[in-house]
């Protein structure tokens, strides 16, 4: 028999608190999969959202084994007269009732937080002033025990309302009008505390607790703006939870829905099941041909008219459908979740990673990566229990990666857009939109003053190739080779050379690694042709250490009567003032490449190019080159005629804080290589640029004198379509708050006082800030020194535990943001950091002691 | 003072055409440029589409200059009760009237096609029976000179209804019902002739053409489903029609607006404008605000809720926002074929095309690529007057592309969606959805059998470079190199190289050049690097002349006592039969290769693998070597323990009839690398393939011992996403039609008569066609023939006229399809081809003669 044990309704006494408006990070979504979670979106306001989180609720509570149901409603417009968790409350509470279920059920609905107009217009509460514009906690809570006809545990459904505003407005107007806009990463995270909470907080067993679920329900359509202004399908995505979309079955209906549905899947999202009620119109069959029945579409009856209604009937003869579509969720759940936890072993079984020893890879040390949004990566651990949890991709996914989350939205719709008009169109003597746009946005950007031609290619290694060819025929045309060798195919060919600097890196492929030093990549094992063809000087480098900038020259660059205030700086700016062409260390660089350069005759070969990474060489452990070293270089090759080419594949795009390290160089190359950040850091594309006196060497009756080199996705139209947009993006102080006011350079996005800090550290050797890159050596000896060390591991691991993927290269590690990264999240990773960094000495200290006893 | 001429309403007797049920290809869309188009889309149903099209009709035509405009809507449902075109036709004969109009206007409504339902209830047409459903010929014209206060040239008005179906439903719904669905070839195939006949019939004078405007009004919402099913946005795509969206300014409009224009975007429609009608909720600010003010967003005033009201008094309250949209439309207009206009000079001052001298290219010969839509260019074309006009892309974009159009826009949603989930994610240790599917689905389909890991990079030349790595590593470990050089450091490098044959092509980096026989690609001027690092063998071709196929055999492999019947083949499919294994051929292959390989010590240097590309060498000029040659090949490298590398890059994917052409050849590699059709042609992205013993070469306990070869963007989730999705696409019988029954090859794409034909042809020496690839060598002679060859120029340039874009590699000409291209597209290139082969032979007889006189 059905007893009502205790319907009660309190009001604490709202307390009012204003929200902080300095924006605060998204709090990294931690979220349990020890149970379904889903988010219901509609293809339109009132197709009937609530009425499927209610059904969806009666079939889960109202069977016969006890389970719990936890509905949100985090953003709720027109309160209190429309409530949708009130409403599911009392549907479930009368159909609880007209079922006579048997198992009890409490049943929960509670309002958090509200507008001042609710909170006048809710009785109870007395009218509250406040001139502020804010949301006030409002803890309305209800609750009742439904007693069912078998005494024993019962089920539990937790109704919340996260939200209320008073007027039946989309939330940003309400918002506007009643409480200012309330942030996102706020919304966010009080819907984290609710989901991660919510059925925890019930206390019910273990057993309890597997019989669960979770709906969070939007307010109006997919893209109706939340209380910030956002659209919801974009507030909504850190947490990218799995969709049931409620469609339209009405005329017009079809259209509605799949519009609302590949605005979902452009923001990542997956969708489940699309649900909705019958209109006689047959919507589902067209719908169900256009998915190509991947997504399940399941029809509801169609929904009394009559507002009066108290839809009892229409539930009921729904049970079957709402049944259904609650198996379809929990199997797709546990099909993710089963999918998830089999990854690690799938991987290790198919893939072959680059630059991976695979002896050294234990399963459970790969990671799976479920998304992005921005700079974070969100991963799934299973840990005794399965979470998705956050992690700042301190790689920048190996030095590509660039963009927030707003450019990556972007990027999605035009890379959905390019894909759509162009899919992809041959480039030689063709032109097409992207390319032309991407092509002037190098020349006036990057190539500005110097380049005038594009040459587009797939990535940095061949970038480079395309580079050496261009600059050996540039070489070979002023040097009077070129007409030697096209007057006589039997005229001996001279052995050109690159000039290069030790330490230096540019690519995989043959031609990329002939012109870079001997390393661990050139051995016999890894590339038997090697031969390493270039003169390879020590280039002086520059380095934070104890707060301090210091210099550091290679052996035959220390001259006796060097004064030691030549070998520091006060500050990062002295490194790249001009001022220093004129220092006494101008005239001892120029001398030492002229002997080098005039030396280097003695290989019996030519030196056809200088290929060189300005400011930082990056693979060859992150060190900055003296700028002034480099700059009295080009002069040198450039008096000589040697072609010039920069390396820009990473350090081009902001990486360094300017567009090009160039700048930072203060001269200009010949030929410059880009790729990496150029498309945003979301698909391979790279470009070589070059001045018209290199290309007009190429210039020639006949095709064979053309630059015979090409790729078959030689500027792609989805690569320079992401290329434009980015370049575009990464420049615009609208769009990249990190530009300052004259558009040349990021604001500096490391902390000075913290980068001091851990420049002093113990553990640390030295550290390089600059842009986007914050690099440090950790002091290492022996075996744990260079690439192939594992030293730093035991620090990464615990890095990740904090939050931070980082990947090392041997005994150096960095962070490395987008050009677009508030300042505030670098200097949170720069914090965590330092207290993993004492923890890290602190175990060696330890190990050591333990050596020694 | 106004005075109405004529009214006059007539209908012709209507005749029953039944239309053909055969699918025929949809005609190149040949769009008159001279006027803006624009195409009306609704971002629901009843949001007012008619309404904005009568208001810009009545902007345009109720102005003090003479102008013409044409208003077409190609399917409406309920009709007659609900006839857009007469809505707009009687608003502006109404408007003329209040307005006063200067100018007289001659006005028209005409509806072409109807169902039999609406036949019979339209009176005047008597009952019409028929028992088949179809379309028929209604003929139901009206029209009115409204004479204006001045006298002199007026404007003109041209509404029409091309389809009409009796119900109110969605089209698909009304054409099953009444007449059965309508194809979207025919439907398109109307419409351009309505849009290229409807200005032009007028006869006004060229003055008065140039003020011209058209609107192709749509039915329901964006993605309603036309008269056969398809969705409108995906109906019309061919034509690419610049779009104006009416939003919607309701609750929940904003995000039905935003989907909707997601839509639109996600199929790769521009968006010129949105406008809406006011509801007071002032949607236009977060729609413009979403946008980032790149489309402009206009705002009606309310629509009176009263059905009675004529609107006369709206649309002059509405005035001044319709003389906007008209400006926005007609400047946009102008702005667009000007930047058409000089895109081919801009390109020619900012490009380096690969593979171009530009020296020999003129501003006129260079293609602006509107857009692509399966396997068609949208060309800009200005001869005189600017129109655009469709090309297949017989070059497949260089070999790369496969989708037709309902992949296109597949792909174009998952890049949306990869991009938004993943954006980036770098590979190394990680696993993540996309990467992990590809590299199942390869060694599932590709590397089936054989293949146990999946090595992912970007192109051709660097899954190349990869692929020698671990064959000489597997060759070190297998002949007792690896340990010796391990163990010490200053042991004697031996020399490896490569084992190849001539003709071969393998990329454009040093590594994969250095793995081919020399050629015009790599001499000094072009790399002075190469060496060429491999013994290079000539191997049989097999080739069709006179509808015969015949072998080839080179220098040193003729032997005095081979039959002539060995020398050529029945069929095709001979040549790939097995049973060839036991001929004396295979005996004579056998003794000459075994010859070859012990020769080939005397180079002082070991062979560390075999390369080659199994059948057809593309880049080399479309030779098919003997693949019992091959089959041989391979054993005897695989009996001496060298590693097998096949180069899948061009032939891989079913470019050859087959996934893989180790299918066709009945043996498998050691290793293989993939790229090019792999993504399904619209991004990069490529993969070496190996076997468990060559990955378990590079197992050891040191980092160092790993393949130390990578780029960044390794497994990126676009590709890999796009990957998946076209693999899976290609060889299921549901999404490609050409698959065969056992699903192993494609059906024959290429007419075997057509063939014959064209390889008899007196210009043509030899014919290749196999799977997409129809190849043909012209008879050439000299400087004609080669790479360097400009002899095929003009007759390319006559077959773009017909629609068929090529690009010649030499004297070698080919056409290349997608998979999915149906046969007889094929044949109508086939056809084309041979008529101007025809052309181009008499010509050259022509020339001669007048050489020779």
């Amino acid at each position: 028999m059905l007893r009502l044990r205790r319907s009660c309704q309190h009001f604490r006494q709202p307390f009012i608190k204003f929200l902080s408006t300095a924006v605060t990070p998204p709090p990294p979504p931690h979220l349990p999969l020890s149970h379904p979670t889903y988010i219901v979106w509609g293809s339109n306001t009132s197709v009937g959202k609530s009425l499927v989180s209610a059904g969806l609720a009666s079939s889960f509570l109202l069977s016969d084994s006890p389970s719990q149901f936890l509905y949100l409603k985090p953003i709720q417009t027109g309160f209190p007269s429309d409530s949708d968790s009130r409403f599911v409350f009392q549907k479930i509470s009368s159909l609880f009732q007209r079922r006579k279920a048997h198992l009890s059920l409490l049943a929960s609905d509670h309002v958090l937080k509200a507008s001042l107009p609710v909170l006048n217009s809710v009785s109870g509460c007395g009218i509250v002033n406040g001139n502020e514009l804010a949301m006030c906690d409002l803890g309305r809570y209800e609750d009742q025990l439904l007693v069912g006809q078998e005494s024993g545990i019962g089920s539990r459904l937790i109704c919340k309302t996260m939200y209320a505003w008073k007027e039946a407005v989309s939330p940003h107007l309400a918002a506007e009008r009643e409480s200012g806009p309330v942030d996102d990463a706020v919304v966010l995270q009080s819907l984290q505390s609710c989901l991660t909470t919510g059925l925890e907080a019930s206390g019910e067993s273990d057993d309890a607790k597997t019989k669960a679920m979770c709906l969070v329900e939007t307010a109006g359509g997919v893209a109706s703006p939340g209380p910030s202004g956002s659209l919801q399908c974009d507030l909504y995505r850190p947490f990218r939870l799995p969709c049931l979309l409620v469609g339209d079955g009405q005329l017009g209906g079809i259209s509605g829905t799949i519009s609302a549905y590949e605005t979902l899947k452009l923001r990542g999202y997956d969708v489940a099941a699309i649900i909705f009620a019958d209109n006689g119109l047959a919507n589902e069959v067209p719908l169900s041909s256009h998915l190509r029945n991947r997504v399940p579409v399941l029809v509801l009856p169609p929904i009394p008219a009559d507002i009066t209604d108290d839809l009892m009937d229409w539930f009921d003869s729904s049970r079957n459908v709402f049944d259904s579509l609650k198996e379809i969720l929990l199997s797709a759940h546990s099909k993710k979740i089963n999918n998830l936890r089999e990854m690690p072993k799938k991987a290790m079984n198919v893939f072959w990673w680059p630059f991976t020893q695979h002896k050294l890879v234990a399963d459970e040390a790969v990671t799976v990566i479920d998304s992005r949004c921005g700079e974070n990566f969100t991963v799934f651990k299973d840990q005794g229990s399965e979470f998705m949890t956050q992690q700042f991709d301190a790689c920048a996914s190996w030095w590509t990666q660039g963009p927030d989350a707003a450019l990556q939205t972007e990027l999605a719709s035009d890379m959905g857009y390019a894909t759509a008009r162009f899919g992809h169109v041959m480039f030689p003597e063709n032109v097409y939109e992207p390319a032309l746009e991407c092509a002037e946005l190098l020349l006036d950007g990057v190539g500005k003053g110097w380049a005038s031609r594009v040459y587009f290619s797939d990535n940095g290694s061949t970038a480079i190739e395309i580079a050496l060819k261009m600059a050996f025929r540039k070489f070979s045309f002023d040097h009077g080779i070129h007409d030697a060798q096209e007057c006589n195919a039997e005229a001996p060919r001279p052995e050109l050379m690159v000039l290069a600097l030790n330490g230096s890196y540019h690519g995989d492929t043959l031609g990329a690694m002939e012109a870079q030093a001997p390393s661990c990549y050139t051995g016999f094992l890894q590339q038997p042709w090697y031969s390493g063809r270039g003169v390879f000087l020590d280039p002086p480098t520059v380095y934070m250490h104890g707060g301090k900038w210091y210099l550091s020259l290679p052996v035959g660059l220390q001259p006796e009567n060097m004064m030691p205030e030549s070998l520091f700086f006060c500050s990062r700016n002295e490194v790249f003032d001009e001022k220093r062409d004129s220092s006494d260390l101008a005239g001892i660089y120029s001398a030492y490449l002229s002997q080098q350069l005039s030396d280097s005759s003695k290989f019996n070969s030519l030196l056809g190019a200088l290929i060189m990474e300005p400011v930082i060489q990056g693979a060859g452990g992150m060190h900055m080159v003296d700028p002034l070293f480099q700059r009295v270089l080009v002069k040198e090759c450039k008096r000589q005629k040697i072609p010039v080419i920069f390396d820009e594949v990473f350090t081009g795009f902001w990486r360094l804080g300017c567009e090009t390290a160039a700048e930072l160089l203060h001269c200009a190359p010949d030929i410059a290589c880009f790729a990496k950040l150029m498309t945003g850091g979301i698909i391979p594309l790279s470009a070589t640029l070059a001045s018209n006196s290199v290309f007009e060497s190429f210039i020639g009756d006949s095709k064979l004198e053309a630059l015979l080199h090409g790729h078959s996705y030689s500027a792609h139209a989805l690569g320079c379509t992401a290329a434009a947009k980015s370049i575009k993006w990464f420049k615009n102080p609208q769009t990249n708050q990190n530009i300052n006011s004259e558009g040349k350079s990021l604001r500096e996005l490391w902390d000075e006082n913290l980068v001091h800090l851990i420049s002093s550290h113990p553990a640390v050797n030295r550290v390089v800030a600059l842009g986007t890159l914050f690099a440090l050596e950790l002091k290492a000896y022996g075996p744990d020194a260079g690439y192939a060390s594992q030293y730093s591991r035991s620090l990464l691991l615990k890095l990740r535990e904090d939050g931070i993927y980082m990947r090392p290269l041997g005994n150096v590690i960095y962070l490395m943001c987008g050009p677009c990264t508030k300042p505030d999240i670098c200097s949170q990773l720069l914090i965590k950091l330092r207290t993993r960094l004492d923890e890290f000495i602190s175990e060696s200290a330890e190990s050591l002691k333990s050596c020694h006893s």
